[in-house]
């Protein structure tokens, strides 16, 4: 089940780095690079970060074609997306639940402490997104706006809370999956945020 | 011959990493950074990719001061430089040419499956001029103007194709950088670019 | 003694992440996210660049909790901060000696050539700085204003010379910090800076 969302989960992250390349006027390699990097840019940091050598994508040819593929069909498709707006946001928000469960999967399987565990899971939930914005040359948006990142720790804690305890699997990904969803839409549609720090000093 | 011009390659990325550090008023230090980071980064981001440590560089201390001295002469020559613009753009061309065979040749190695190969001596290719962008804090450059990358695919499908029909190694090379070298100095004089995807929506 | 500067360090660095962040008008979780990479991104950079798996604060959950509660203690204790400047320019001095010297050991340690041990120094001085600044959408600091990075390679080749010479590990430290200390902080006061290249052309 993790494998089907998953899939969905890159097809859609790579559409929407499609599109912030588009508004930077990139040409079709262009597209094709940011699409690549943010849907499989988050598991590649964690990947190098955790020491996981062949990093995942390497191995698995499919998620290259898969992301440039939908990178590229979202030239074409643009001028129909708006009106699927809502849709991505649903798959945008799987996938973020999706990657968050199999960060901290990697870096259990590699035996690291649980605070870098529940760091792997977030890195690989929001790295993606911000390498986007980092080759788009904007402040990072998962860093500025509704509840993203911060659903991606709840996801990470409770997984991990419900697998101490023993809970089965099914059960502890759709309690992940449903209480994730539940909560990053619930903060799109009352835009929830964290407190945000303004700070305007004199040159420091 | 790879090697030499490979050696002629990354001092000439290294003064175009300087010149674009200069347009950032950076320092002595920073326009050093910058020189080397353009030259090194593109293999340096391949071999972590790739799990090939030691990286490369650190092998070759000769690389290190090659490049800082490029980049720090570069401070004093800019003034002449403009009239050997079309030189730059040769070695440029021929350091993107040797980056991408040297990619290519590193992931096959290691044996990894086809498109790694070819996604590595793209990076190789590339990714010094998108570090050097982001550290001077724009949009990157090869993902927007001319055929860039392009060129840098062409040459690694070319030449592992001739290699696959265990076409001579010279000949292989030959075909490589004649190929290469018309594509990109062709983009460069009849501005030939990849479609661009303009895309200005409504906040998304 | 260096572990203990090493904490204090990671903390200022951590807070002036922060109020970078702050700028930028993040939220709580990117304030965390910044806080953590200004204070371990550099070290993070070192380790993955050499190979040094795994990865330092991986090993160190104490890390990971001091400097995100530093960064998010800073988000109160802003306001009151500007009273502390001197107070963080000193720390932040002593953060950058300390980071370059244990760079330094952890090539050394892993048998890299003298060239790298000090490129480990000083990109663990002073990476963290220039990630942070990449995440928030701004032109290296540490690249353009007052001596900086000179300082971490002053402080590199003085700490390496002494051990060469088998001068005692105490006083090589004292005389690391002390000169480093007086150099960075003279630096400051007299706005001491490196010559800066301004470069300006046309389109190149």
């Amino acid at each position: 089940m993790l494998t089907i969302v998953y899939l969905i989960a890159i097809t859609a992250e790579a559409m929407s780095g499609a599109l912030v390349a588009g508004r930077r006027n990139m040409d079709m390699f262009g597209v094709a690079l940011i699409a690549f990097i943010t849907a499989l840019g988050g598991g590649t940091v964690r990947d190098i970060l955790l020491g996981n050598f062949p990093v995942n994508w390497t191995q698995h040819p499919s998620y290259i074609y898969l992301t440039i593929t939908a990178g590229l069909s979202t030239m074409v498709l643009a001028r129909f997306m708006h009106r699927l707006q809502k849709l991505f946001l649903l798959l945008d928000a799987m996938g973020l639940i999706a990657f968050t469960i199999i960060g901290c999967n990697v870096a259990q399987q590699l035996d690291y402490s649980l605070p870098v565990v529940i760091m792997a899971g977030i890195i690989t939930g929001v790295f993606g997104g911000i390498l986007r914005d980092i080759l788009c040359d904007q402040t990072p948006q998962v860093l500025q706006h509704e509840l993203y990142a911060s659903v991606s720790l709840m996801v990470a804690v409770l997984y991990l809370v419900l697998q101490h305890y023993g809970v089965n699997e099914e059960i502890t990904l759709l309690a992940s999956f449903g209480s994730g969803l539940a909560m990053r839409l619930a903060a799109i549609r009352w835009s929830w945020s964290l407190p945000v720090f303004y700070y305007a000093p004199e040159r420091w």
